[in-house]
């Protein structure tokens, strides 16, 4: 066997997802593999004995070989996927593959690794180690797509344009407001991410969330009663991570909380990716994603320009709150450690974290680099021959007609422009006869859908001072 | 036909649940029928006319007969659901019903009937209306839940029982620590109920968002520009409902939140009870639940007593995420209102509150008359003749024996003391026989149950002062 | 209190849904609300009663009096519902009501109510009659949309449009492909909702699956070993119900196939109501759904004409699959009855039948009603000025320029025509200059989207056999 | 850099999942990473060549090199990633690499690569070969629990246990009983998946389900109009799979069914699994999972001995109907191709088959050596002292006391005699004193727990006979 084919076998056998086929984390940087979590896990495993070593548990001799054992990447992973198989986590085999290696280095310190631990200390802490890593990633994406839509917003203020409901062209809106509308989810995507980032916990409980372990090695070393609280206190701050009031084995808060975060990201990005998939659409090209060459290319057909990250976006938005369901249900946790609800977290919860990733960096780049056209937003706007702008008109007209002869007099004369093909003023000021004491030209100026746009502006405006508001950065800027 | 008859022609035929298939709301209090929904989207109504009189839209002669007209009990239900059908919501059909009686009272103030607004202005906010009154009570049962845990997690600081893991019997833990857990998840709980409750904002978007028509008719009043914006404050401050930055008609954060809350709640719940249906356990019988005569017969089974209100709040910890994924992907509407996505909320959003209300009124009974039974807990302790305490042997023995040889010995000694019968302790003398300097009645004192439940007590009291911490009233009790 | 307002109070005061917010089933005719439930445990209890009699187990005088008692007009909701908040069900609470009415009729009588049974041999029992009944209506409503399908498909074999991928103008197609795909789903769904109809099986176990009380009372009635099973049979034929092979209380085979069949179906309608949803925009009308005054309407815009068929189909299969994930969930259903998943099934079920009630209901009239416009999707091809033809134009010119060439060659002039605005033919004639021998007319020609549809005629043809083999009336027509 | 560490960086760098985290899937032996589903899609294309040499499309001599260059082992992975990124899916840069292999072996080949194809025409039936594979290795595996559990049926036919509802001991049933329904949903396991197998088709549509660019191909070839339909005949039956009546880029019920199929078998382990993890807790012990060293083993407590292969399967089951409602609700696909709704398949199938083979490989080992304990059946029964014989007594005293005096009187005294300790035979001597007729002998012999198993060992033969009657092999054998 060449080197090359070695290496492969040990440590490719096993299944790899490589993301070829995960399109809606695909644009994600951050890296959540399983040699990434493995490594995590080790990290914990040094942290643990860190801390010991501070509340007088370890010796500080035991350090150095523990560290220098847990890298992650002599660690076989096939091997703890066969330890998975066995024991129903990959913790078990680990420590004894990090106790074998590190008694190569120093026998004696070989005794202190994973001392006291129980294998959902590890495999938590770990995944909360990842989930810090995703969220910070998400948030910084997150605050970019931001700045980008708050641009927009800025620009396109006054653009006007159609507001479609139930796909039918509804009254004018304009593209600053709609910008705006994705601008308020996105920061409450932020807010809530920095808020879950902010209150991970480590995870320190011992066999059965009493630390009981812990304290029994911390007495026989001496120490007074209660050090194994100072030790999950030493444990979480080597960690950057938080010291939760109570272990949280089967209190899953930590995780729920991360998973709506991360599903809210998803649904926020969503809504603005469903919106560019409409405007992309070739009927209505009011936006067009632009990218380098190769971008949205199709394998059949040349002329073809996919909205691509928007597909990307949308991809992600379908799977992440479905993911983080199997979440929501583990809550359902019975006793102090489950049969099945524990483990039946962690693809998914890796899974969540990657598509909110990869939605974020998608939008990022989407926000960025749209294209928008208002010269084809005022082309579709002018499509139904000032048909829009009808609920005005029914406002206008209702105190002499009354509201619902006003309606009906709209919704017959609609019909009829579109028959007839004589426009919807003219037909309108043939139709009111001047009963109304409107003109013609009254009539048209009432019909122009630029005049008809509310307070979108000022909409606009609150949505801008709310995101500046909450970056201090930005205040006084527009 | 008979007056009997007829009502119940009226209002029953249409498909009626009345919560006899419900298992997971039925303990709810609060009402959340069609009527009642009906009733606040006329409260809705209502409370439009009364915030356009505040801005000058509409005369004061208009609010009698609109107030006095827009009451649920002469709506025709069968009427509104035929309007369902026709238009896709229900609202266009009441606003024609309300309209009409108004104008039996008064024909021009049927003109200021649902002036400017649109369906889901009066949905939304009516939805929200629901919501409120719905956490409210799910907040009162969450909160005497609590009350009634922190009770049984101080009653029981230091009543030992048995840990489980992967359903086998771990290590010692207390069923003080076990209370204090579901405690925290309460409090958590109420925490984010609460949060939720405090944000519902009231909805006013006009057609598509910009408040174009609120805006024309303020207009056509003589009222300055911005008047919308006004309007909206005023609208959201007569329902106690907040002023939402945006119209949030495809921004659903407000009904993702909730559903986030709810979910949580009965996660929560469902954990707590989860392990009751544990320890209720014919095998296992370390708490019962108690009730009334009839409470947890069997139809079948004269000596049944069922865990009733444990099933109740599982089944709704079953149902409740899985009705809250429809609000999640409901996040993702195209354009200014979707086909579909928004209409997809309304059953799963009331759902989610009928199993959350459910839940926390079962959990508040289920918690209040818990009984204990610290005998049966003590008798499953012994069930394994020490081996619960192993680890803590393996801890003592590691420094003397070396950790793998110590986890080796005890393994053998405890698969031993199965097949002879002989005991641990007797078995680990033996064994040991003084190379690790432990008497009998060293090793007997060692594999004290009761002397191995780490910090758990501690760990109480850590839990009891955090919830006291956000009880004010409850700060300095123990 | 006023008679009327009696009845109110007796029948309305629990939760009453009447489908004003249930748009996704508002469509449907069949009735399932918790009367129509409860009629159906009556009508077990007669039919529990009946194969009793017939097995010798029950004399034949009880009969009459149980027949007589058990009409659903009489039972008292409120009573049931307050019976599941002591029992998790609401049969110990029918029975108890009535036992008691056969009691006021004949006291011998009662003795034989409900004899042997068990609650979830009655609910379930009356669920599958629920089942039958809608799944009869949505077979019914799917056929005629298939018919109505096989129609447009068989018009529009070769009517020409375009097809779209991620959004975009892709290639030609016909709406007859198009009509041919929507009607192969609902031919999948029609045999799935067959299948599943033709395998409803009747619940008989007693206390625990193992008919046992059902076996002694018919021991002491003198009747031979065995007779229970025989029970069983005439139980099940007396509803028209298959006698399983085992009691299944924990073996959810049948419910969890009417979910499957109840979710396919909605899937399947819900690709169509997506299609028509994209295809009546108001940039592309190249369908309308076609239907009287006031459908479509919108409470603000007078010229709005809603797509609402499709909207309610499109949320039906928004939250069927999600409903239908509890079922399959409740499979994992420990013991011989569980603590929660039967439970958590009830409310699901119904409202997965009424999803696709509603929908089937829907899709008929949809399909029905449908007015496709040949001019528009002429028009909307044309839109692109040939782009959409591009593939055809590649695979001309491979042979000649080399695939990647003329893929370049290709790409690069539908951009040109674009900036230009020349045409993609005079564009591409220059281009090539006559490299390739093609004539400014033959590049016309090949790119007439009329002369690339492919062999979507011939699979018309093939889904139209399919569809009619499938339905011996329909031999031999076209 | 070493060559290790280069392969490293080239095939490890992207996202790895190796398995480590994927408990629910990690028993299964089946490979469906990205090599192996590139593997297939390379497959794909092969056939696909072979299939248009077959009709005349393309020279034999294409063959040769495009059948070398399409080995998996040299496509560059990270490659195909950065492709996803830019065009949503996989196959365009995969083609890139073939096609660039293909040419460096024969240029003339390389025009041959691909032709007429769109990406989803590969990637679809590439996801079928995988299927295929999953389902085999899944119907394998069920095939071998069905038989083990028959056993364990056959063996324990007449082995007394409790039956538990509700969590609470009930009335007596058999082992037998239990293993034959657990055996009744393998059986429907199997059912369901190997239809799933036998329907799954190739997927050949090219750009839009026309054909068009095959038939093109094809008639440039100088073939007959038509040729692309026998090209999709010649393509399926190359690669084994079923020749769709109509292309099915968004008639996704070949995925459903999938989806459904393995949902299934994930649902009716679950089930066992369930029943498992009860059965073998450390208060009932009834059966015990076996295997060798190290299995079970905890990283903290030297005695436990976890149901490891009850908890793989549980917690598969818990995620795999999750993971199938993104499949369920992709069925909603608007368009020829949708902008997400497939892109969100692929992750999501991919995890339900390795769910559904993992659950079913782990199912198979633990029923194999699953070791049933009579003895521990027979002393839990024991423990309530004939109270879980209280509805035969019922039954025996109904028709002397009447139904609910009989259950009254049954109530009280199991309450009695739980009280006192007198027993429950003895109880009830007293309390009737005679009046039924019934000595203490009578009692003891009616609350004799193994004489009231109703008809539970017919129906195990029953069931063992549908087993067989499905596996002709078995006929026969007891």
């Amino acid at each position: 066997m060449t080197n090359v084919a070695a290496v492969r076998a040990a440590v490719m056998d096993p299944e790899t997802d490589a993301g070829v086929f995960g399109p809606g984390w695909v644009a994600a940087s951050v890296e959540l593999d399983d040699r990434a979590w493995v490594e995590a896990m080790l990290d914990v495993e040094v942290a643990l004995a860190v801390a010991q070593e501070r509340v007088g548990m370890v010796p500080a001799t035991a350090l150095g070989p523990i560290r220098a054992a847990a890298r992650g990447d002599g660690m076989d992973l096939m091997g703890l996927r066969a330890g998975v198989r066995e024991t129903a986590n990959p913790v078990v085999a680990l420590v004894a593959q990090l106790t074998a290696r590190v008694a190569t280095l120093d026998p004696a310190a070989a005794e202190y690794v994973h001392r006291g631990a129980t294998s959902q200390d590890v495999l938590d802490t770990a995944a909360m180690l990842l989930c810090a890593r995703a969220l910070d990633a998400i948030a910084v994406d997150l605050d970019s797509a931001a700045a980008a839509l708050a641009d927009l917003a800025s620009t396109h203020r006054d653009t006007v344009m159609v507001a479609r409901t139930l796909t039918q062209h509804a009254v004018p809106t304009t593209f600053g407001l709609k910008a705006a509308g994705w601008l308020s989810l996105v920061v409450d995507a932020v807010t809530r991410v920095l808020a879950a980032r902010a209150a991970l916990p480590a995870s320190l409980g011992g066999a059965a969330g009493t630390l009981a372990a812990y304290e029994q090695y911390a007495l026989l070393a001496g120490r007074p009663p209660g050090t194994s609280l100072r030790l999950a206190a030493e444990f979480a701050a080597e960690l950057g991570l938080v010291d939760a009031v109570l272990p949280w084995h089967v209190l899953r808060t930590p995780v729920v909380d991360v998973a709506a975060a991360v599903t809210f990201s998803c649904g926020a990005l969503g809504k603005m990716a469903a919106d560019v998939l409409v405007l992309t659409r070739t009927e209505v090209q009011e936006v067009v994603e632009q990218g380098g060459p190769g971008r949205g290319a199709s394998s059949a057909m040349p002329q073809k320009q996919n909205p691509v990250l928007a597909t990307l976006i949308a991809t992600a938005a379908r799977q992440a709150p479905v993911q983080a369901l199997v979440l929501h249900q583990a809550m359902v946790a019975e006793d102090e450690r489950s049969s099945g609800a524990w483990h039946a977290e962690w693809q998914p919860l890796r899974e969540c974290l990657r598509l909110a990733a990869g939605a974020a960096a998608a939008a990022a780049e989407l926000a960025a680099g749209l294209l928008v056209r208002p010269e084809r937003m005022a082309e579709n706007l002018r499509m139904t021959g000032g048909a829009v702008v009808t609920e005005r008109l029914a406002a206008v007209l209702a105190p002499m007609l009354g509201k619902s002869a006003a309606k009906r007099v709209l919704t017959e004369s609609v019909a009829q422009a579109e028959l007839t093909g004589a426009g919807l003023a003219a037909t309108l000021a043939e139709r009111l006869d001047g009963t109304a004491g409107l003109s013609a030209g009254d009539l048209a100026a009432l019909l122009d859908p630029a005049a008809y746009t509310g307070v979108a502006n000022l909409l606009v405006d609150r949505a801008l001072a709310a995101y500046r508001a909450g970056r201090p950065d930005q205040q006084g800027v527009i």
